[in-house]
Parts: structure tokens; C-alpha cells; sequence
């Protein structure tokens, strides 16, 4: 009878060290999972962010060619009124996307300034 | 004579002017060109954002309901030395990428710690 009792207590402990191994592997896989995601986006941001600064080293250029100013003030307060909508569009917060762009804009003009200054 | 030079100079006036609309018009048009490149590329990015804001709310609540930490070292590591060759691969400065995930992580952190202050 006690050794009965200790068996089921034995049970007992491999049934529940096999629930909390399940629960970790049922835990890993889902942070596995939304980490794919994350990584997929990350790849993809990257290379739309490698286009985009195509794009800008060519107006750099273009712009250094015909002596016009790396900034231009108007054209970015118009970049971002229309970023904040399209956040606030996706369900973002239209802040982080205003900071967002000022964060890529302050790249683009080091990158122009640069082009500038070898040109 | 004198009244024929005159009408020269003028015709002469009016086709520099012409000359100097139409480079106008074609550098106006060429700018055109690429800003709107650069605005289909930040609705893509701001779109992707969005998605990426998506996933990392969801691991955040489920961080939160299984009391793990915000931030993960190890997986930051990870992904910035991911980021970094992705971003040598598409010509992009692997300094940027790496000071861009930084950028996006400090905002996924903020919002985690929202999260867990509010839970």
C-alpha cells in the first residue's frame, strides 16, 4: 500500500514534469513562431530600406548637380502629414512614424551632405 | 539695321527663356519622379511597421502572461548580426541597420513595459 503510494506520486511527478516540458516546448514554439515573423518583416523593411536609399543617393546627386539645397523643408512637412495618415490608417502611432522619418530623412541628408562634399 | 539687331537679341531672350523653363520643367519632373518612388516606398515601410508593431504586441501580451523579461540580450544579438548581413547584401551600411533595430527595439520595449505596467 505505501509502496503503491509512492509509485502514484512517482506518476504523478513524470505526469507533471511532462506537462511543464510541453508547456515549455508549446511556449518555445509559439516565441519560435512570432520570431519567424519578426524576422521575415526585419528582411523585408531592410531591403525596402536599401531601395529607398537608392532612390535618395540618385536625388542627392541630381541635386548636387543643379545646386539645390540637400533639405527642403516644404517637401518634408508634406512627407510627414502624409506618413501620420497612412499610421494612423495601418493602426499606428502616428508619432513613432513622424520619428520614424526624421530618423531616415537625418540619414538621407548626412548621406547628401557627404555627396555634397566629394562632389 | 539697328532695330533688326534688336529683334535678335530679343528672339534670342525669349528661346533662352523657353530653354531655361523647359530644364526647369524637366528637373521638376525628374524630382517628381523620385519623390514618388520615395512616398510608394515609406507606405510600404509605414505598412510593414505596422505589421511588425503587430507581432511584437502579441509576444509582448505573451511575455507578460508568462512573466517573461521585456528584453532578450541573446535574441537582440542575434538579430542585429542578421540585420547587419542582410544589409551588407543589399548594399545598405550595416551601421544604419543596426542603428535602426535598435531604434525599432527601444519602441517595442516601451511598448512591452506599457503593457506589463498595465497588466
Amino acid at each position: 500500500m505505501k509502496s503503491g503510494h509512492i509509485r502514484l506520486h512517482l506518476v504523478h511527478e513524470v505526469l507533471k514534469s511532462k506537462q511543464v516540458q510541453l508547456g515549455q516546448r508549446k511556449m518555445d514554439e509559439k516565441l519560435k513562431q512570432y520570431r519567424e515573423s519578426i524576422n521575415n518583416i526585419d528582411a523585408a523593411l531592410v531591403f525596402m530600406l536599401a531601395e529607398r536609399f537608392k532612390v535618395t543617393q540618385a536625388v542627392g546627386e541630381y541635386k548636387a548637380k543643379n545646386s539645390l539645397p540637400p533639405a527642403d523643408g516644404a517637401r518634408e512637412q508634406e512627407q510627414i502629414a502624409r506618413l501620420r495618415q497612412l499610421a494612423s490608417d495601418a493602426n499606428l502611432d502616428p508619432e513613432f512614424s513622424e520619428k520614424f522619418l526624421r530618423f531616415i530623412i537625418d540619414e538621407v541628408i548626412r548621406h547628401h551632405e557627404r555627396i555634397r562634399s566629394e562632389g
